[in-house]
């Protein structure tokens, strides 16, 4: 018995600042974005939306698009690093959305609940739901990935920002992709990338140490939540590349393959927080698990460094790139980071690109390695079924993108400020937040959705 | 083959308010608390404690009372509504803490995630990783549930506080309690309690438009995080009732029983926010799943509210709740509400009390009703294994909570309105908040943690 995506769906946020535009800005060499990073656009939501909105968009054309009856979803999972309530999970709200939409009840038998653990929280939701599926076959559980990736202004981490979520019907027999039964992981809790809350205690506030009530908080420190995350990008990239590497080793070990184990995949799939990252990154694999390895981990730490830039540009690598890695990057390159998201969004950047070649993929293997900051990585792997052609054509990524709406600068920071309080792009067939309940005490904070036709 | 649970520890947080001294600072009549809704006792952390600390200390408990080699975990998923980063798991600090104690990269290979769903989501952890060991029945998971139950002062939840964690060994073959393959749910996407962020205009408190930069923050406006939730008290019975309800029907068909269900379970453990809310409740279950339905559904409103109140006051009904409900009562009435950690402290509860009476309880079977805010049930059952008596006498539940320290009334207000920034209690033999970074710019608001010994 086969386990895995049967169906996928996605919603991006339909505003993107050119990366030109944000280089010129903050007098960045726009090559160095785009040609070092593969930076191209970012997107943004609109003044409308949030990750309940994209999540709710995802699932809807998820299940409209493949006519599936919402009485039949025995699972709504959600990985999320953008929560919007510290109790009540962005799946009870998915529940309610789509009950408004498909009808009272229709999802009283779901089950549903957040994943956390920073960008990996959608590949848990995932591995967890191939277990429930493969002891439940005639069962189908979906998975939603929905995140907005906020950094601040001036940042090191403003030109890779994007938001929107992908949703994943997972079923026996699937018709895009079945995943193996192998998932190796490596673990290992760090402060490379994490949103605190940011305190501020009370009397820097007001002056003085009394502790007076300060807009009905009584405590003396004020704990203010963020989207955008506290991070050390060098850092990252290292446990990024720690985690990625011990996990890789591990499947190999499991796999039993002997040959270097990315030559038994036609492509992978990285988390990738910018386009090239994964690129960046996997030079490092592509030395050490090589037929004749280009590395052996003896060399000390200068000749290492020196030994992998060499191998980064070799015209090997650069073939190689060009076809196990680079399928997963075009969509990145106009999106942005998606954090939950991100490396399914790239197994539908490379199969729509596949689509378009008319390359014959059904029976091919891909890797998937998975990474989360704070830190964990998985890896494990899938192989394409023979309907994943007709499945992501229907998706129309390519058309998609190109219909995304340029904004200016000036609307980006005010977007970004939430100084911009009306739509910039007026919404039509889709979720919107529609407000928030400010006077009823039992209900302080409430958000409320309408389906906007 | 069996799954279950092999091994429970806990640890609550020592401090204690007694209900009558709330009671008489509030004008309540104590009898209202104490016989009214079981309530004794409020235990609340102290000036070093967070939701990490005391996961970190249930999990040192269990690893180190049971002799488990760190290196044999494969999961520690995690349930809390009281999470402490957007992004980066509590996961992710035990797995750091754990490294910390008992050696560097003993849990690598560990994966770990945290689950949100109010108070369910340990449920949904234990759910998965039960699935988890099916699938891979030479592995052991680990599942922690970790909560704060903290209520705005003079509110009506006040009085339902309480503070601790709960960490439960699952694998094959355990030795205290096996579950069934049947999980019936209901959900319903409702705002009966939750804990949004708490929005402010930026012009509110400087009195201007100009939205300029507050302590570093850009936006307009501020989000500020409350551990307290926004909640209908009412409104949540109901949907605790009502999601309870059709998801124990769900299971009474699942398992083609045709008796009361109630009367296959030697006790039941439930979500209690307070000791008497699962008795309070389950008369309506009483009455509807009777061999000779004492209600059957069709009355109309207000005959239906009387007669349930005749249900709940009757002999039979009082005679029902001493052997099925009170077992797990106890501790819930000398702690408060634990969120997800509630239903399991309640089976520690009703053990620890089969135990002191020598009851012969092996091959019995537990009925869990386990409801999360937001709104979901699940309702699933286990069988009681050889190994129960020896496992929980070694927790020592009833000296734990005699030893606990009382607080007066003002350290209570100084520990809630985080005035008080000593320790109360001086630690010993546990972990601690050691400090939070407050000055490395990519590092600002890591929490460190240290072993006190």
């Amino acid at each position: 018995m086969t386990i895995g995506i049967d169906a996928l769906a996605f919603d991006i946020a339909k505003l993107h600042l050119p990366i030109k535009t944000l280089a010129a800005a903050r007098g960045i060499d726009p090559d160095k974005l785009e040609k070092g990073l593969g930076l191209l656009k970012m997107t943004m939501p609109d003044a409308h939306q949030d990750t309940v909105v994209f999540a709710a968009n995802a699932l809807t054309k998820l299940i409209t698009d493949n006519a599936i009856d919402p009485a039949d979803i025995a699972r709504i999972y959600v990985g999320t690093e953008s929560g919007i309530d510290n109790s009540k999970p962005i799946g009870s709200f998915l529940v309610q959305l789509m009950e408004q939409k498909f009808g009272e009840g229709v999802l009283n038998n779901c089950d549903t609940v957040d994943f956390t653990f920073a960008c990996i929280g959608g590949v848990d939701a995932l591995h967890n739901c191939i277990d429930f599926v493969r002891l439940n076959p005639h069962k189908k559980a979906i998975v939603v990935t929905t995140d907005i990736a906020k950094y601040d202004l001036g940042s090191t981490g403003e030109y890779t920002q994007g938001a929107g979520a992908v949703a994943m019907l997972l079923s026996a027999y699937p018709s895009i992709i079945a995943f193996g039964n192998n998932w190796a992981v490596s673990a290992k809790g760090v402060f490379d990338f994490f949103k605190p809350y940011h305190s501020i205690s009370k009397w820097n506030i007001t002056g003085n140490h009394s502790n007076d009530p300060w807009f009905g908080h009584l405590e003396s420190t004020l704990e203010i939540h963020k989207d955008q995350p506290v991070f050390d990008g060098q850092y990252s990239n290292q446990m990024y590349m720690d985690r990625t590497r011990e996990a890789y080793f591990r499947f190999k070990e499991f796999s039993g393959r002997n040959e270097p184990l990315y030559n038994t995949w036609h492509a992978m799939l990285m988390h990738l927080p910018y386009a090239y990252q994964g690129r960046r990154m996997f030079s490092e694999l592509f030395a050490l698990d090589a037929s004749q390895p280009l590395l052996n981990g003896n060399e000390n730490p200068a000749d290492y460094q020196i030994k992998l830039k060499e191998v980064a540009k070799s015209a090997a690598y650069l073939e190689f790139v060009k076809h196990k890695l680079q399928p997963a990057e075009a969509a990145s390159s106009l999106i942005g980071n998606l954090y939950t998201g991100s490396i399914f969004m790239g197994l539908i950047s490379a199969l729509s690109q596949f689509a378009q070649q008319g390359a014959d993929v059904a029976g091919k293997k891909l890797g998937f390695l998975a990474y989360g900051s704070g830190s964990k990585s998985k890896v494990f792997e899938g192989t394409l079924q023979n309907g994943w052609a007709a499945s992501v054509q229907k998706l129309n990524l390519s058309q998609t993108l190109a219909e995304s709406h340029e904004t200016d600068f000036d609307t980006y920071l005010k977007l970004h400020k939430k100084e911009q309080k009306q739509s910039v792009l007026p919404p039509s067939r889709e979720w919107v937040l529609d407000r928030i309940e400010r006077d009823v005490p039992n209900l302080l904070g409430a958000r409320y959705y309408k389906w906007v036709e």
